[in-house]
């Protein structure tokens, strides 16, 4: 991609969390994994403010570094974001909600004796790896210092960060956008599978040097999570270790409106569920479901997250075929108002279905491309909704059959 | 399966439809599919009476047939059942419900010249297979003809039509019980794919000699599919044209009570139920899920629904994973009233997580075989509830990316 004009400014995929003004990352190999890969990240908010809002998982099952960054963040303040991958320390009981408490106390020491003064109640703990496993402390603990060490060494370790959340991400996923009235928005995530209804199985650290309340950083969080990657839906399972920060520390001295602010957050978060999809497990069609005529913007919504979730759709796709009948079935159970002999649909702007019934050629259309862009006109009202998803492939099947073993 | 004795009498595999008295049924080759294989089906009631309920698709797509069947049934009364398989006769509108109607007619026709006065609004019509094409009138409208010649000459038909209502089914599907009082039922059923939350996509035609008004037969009816049919998800697909009949004729003079008979057509239910299960599309695991403990049955059954529509719990069996910690998440993002330090959840009677905490040796147990059952207790209540599916694996892929091309 090249860098986009957008919101009054420029968005671009070659910085992350340290692209904005004040704000420091590093990522390193802790040895949490045992492959030696990177494994353990970094933020860390240099200020002036440390403002912060967060979204999590709606998941009931939510791990222990989830329980403890909620209860963080209900100061609206954050010095840093310690990450790790190899494991997700969810299911792990009160011992595994003690490693998550014992990593933040291990930071806000190596954070104070390298000279700024932090509690662990000014920093939020993300996991991300198998469910049920408790974490290496003997692995980790020493990691949380050296990472420090690394970090107070250079700028520019927001891209380790990012490829030290990596789990089976193929590449990491970083976005910028630079504001014309010169502050800066960045941001990295991971997530590759268990994408679905609210929020996809990911973590996302957003920076941002404007300065703002953490009234106004959560209005412009929850905006742009609600359109993004609520709208991810790779397969139906909601993780239990979703989370999705944002900090502003004012660095850039400039205040933005709260549009201002909502629309840049937007445009970062939009940009990465669209690299989560293209780098989801097993993908080889990148989906797109648009449904238009619903009666309301919700029901518009629940109909494409339906058909993004169904299976027989999903295997069609990644056979390249245009089986709309599957779309026609999947829109049939969604709980929504509907009348069958309106319903349009088409295929990359073929239209395959009109009024409830097969249009010609519709056999015949070609989808053999990367992109899908499904279609479904329900012709009833003004309601309008996006979901971005996958097709089911081999590969798919492959990677989720011998993930823990 | 060898013979079972079950509510009162003996449940075997080996017989369908023609098991009670005054059933014919025939299954032939109309070249409705390319291939040549049997695509048409009938099942004819001799009576003396023709009493007879049915349940369908809760799909709001719902195929012509449906739509016939659905009104035929207001009146209580069947003479026939004609069923095809090589196109579902959805989403082929006003032209397409002419079809159906077509072939009511046909077969009226048939029938009273054979010599049996029969009117078109005494048959349902059930057809499957592709979504979206026109049937070939040309082809079906001749075989309804042949078809009743096929009939007349003999009472043995019952596995023909099995046979001959198959799509991706890689075994006819039938059952029948025989009280100890001398009074029978049988049935045959197809479905193999697109099985799901209400009804799994098939056809299910269930006959009994027993006396019953169309009332009975509605109430013994429905509480076999709740039980079986409606807890039967293979991929949470629903289909437009699900259809389950049951006729009743009295031709062996007796009249069970309404426990009796919802007992036996539960038995005859959940065995095809077992049946569809096990030659799901692709399937190498059958899996049953369930749950324990919650605060009511629709709650049970909302948990072991999501468990078991869940990709990554289905594809982890495939691969014959213990991943237990996937089962927790798909239970925690049901709609249902949970307490995560409460869930316990065993596989094949080895618990694997106590209290949402994962128990020793969890990743070791052993799920080579082909069944898997999971037990998650919640702790909470009394509902239970038992769901059954299947894995999500590369057969099943193959199958569903290559169907309608």
């Amino acid at each position: 991609m090249t860098d986009t004009d957008i919101a009054g400014g420029k968005l671009v995929r070659t910085q992350g969390v340290t692209a904005p003004l004040g704000y420091r990352a590093a990522g390193i190999a802790a040895g949490i994994k045992a492959n030696g890969k990177l494994d353990l990240a970094l933020v860390f908010n240099e200020g002036p403010d440390y403002a912060a809002a967060g979204v999590f998982t709606r998941n009931k099952v939510k791990a222990a570094p989830v329980l403890w960054s909620q209860q963080v963040l209900t100061s609206g303040r954050l010095r840093a974001v310690i990450l790790n991958s190899g494991g997700a320390n969810a299911c792990t009981g009160p011992g595994g909600f003690q490693d998550t408490h014992a990593t933040a106390e291990e930071l806000a020491k190596a954070l104070s004796n390298w000279g700024t003064e932090t509690g662990a109640g000014e920093i939020a703990v993300c996991s991300t790896g198998l469910i049920g496993d408790r974490l290496p402390m003997d692995k980790l603990l020493p990691g949380v210092t050296e990472i420090v060490h690394e970090m107070a060494g250079g700028l520019s370790g927001g891209t380790d960060a990012a490829h030290a959340i990596m789990t089976t991400d193929t590449v990491p996923k970083q976005a910028a956008f630079h504001h014309a009235d010169k502050w800066n928005v960045g941001a990295m995530a991971k997530g590759a599978g268990m994408l679905a209804p609210s929020l996809a199985t990911m973590l996302v650290v957003v920076t941002t040097d404007a300065a703002a309340t953490p009234q106004q950083l959560d209005t412009a969080l929850r905006n742009a999570t609600r359109l993004t990657f609520d709208r991810l839906d790779v397969d139906g399972s909601c993780s239990t270790n979703d989370t999705v920060l944002l900090l502003a520390n004012g660095a850039s001295g400039v205040t933005p409106s709260q549009e201002e602010l909502d629309a840049a957050v937007l445009a970062v978060c939009d940009d990465l569920a669209a690299q989560l999809m293209a780098d989801a497990e097993g993908v080889t069609k990148r989906v797109e479901i648009t449904v238009t005529g619903a009666v309301s913007e919700d029901e518009a919504l629940t109909a494409a997250r339906a058909v993004a979730r169904d299976s027989l759709v999903k295997t069609a796709f990644f056979g390249s075929d245009p089986n709309w009948g599957r779309v026609l079935a999947a829109v049939g159970i969604a709980p929504i108002e509907l009348d069958p002999d309106r319903v349009t649909v088409s295929f990359n702007g073929n239209p395959v279905c009109v009024n409830g019934t097969g249009a010609p050629g519709a056999r015949e259309v070609d989808l053999s491309g990367p992109d899908i862009a499904v279609l479904v006109e329900l012709g009833l009202g003004e309601g309008t909704a996006t979901v971005r998803t996958t097709d089911l492939s081999h590969g798919y099947v492959e990677e989720n059959s011998a993930y823990s073993s």
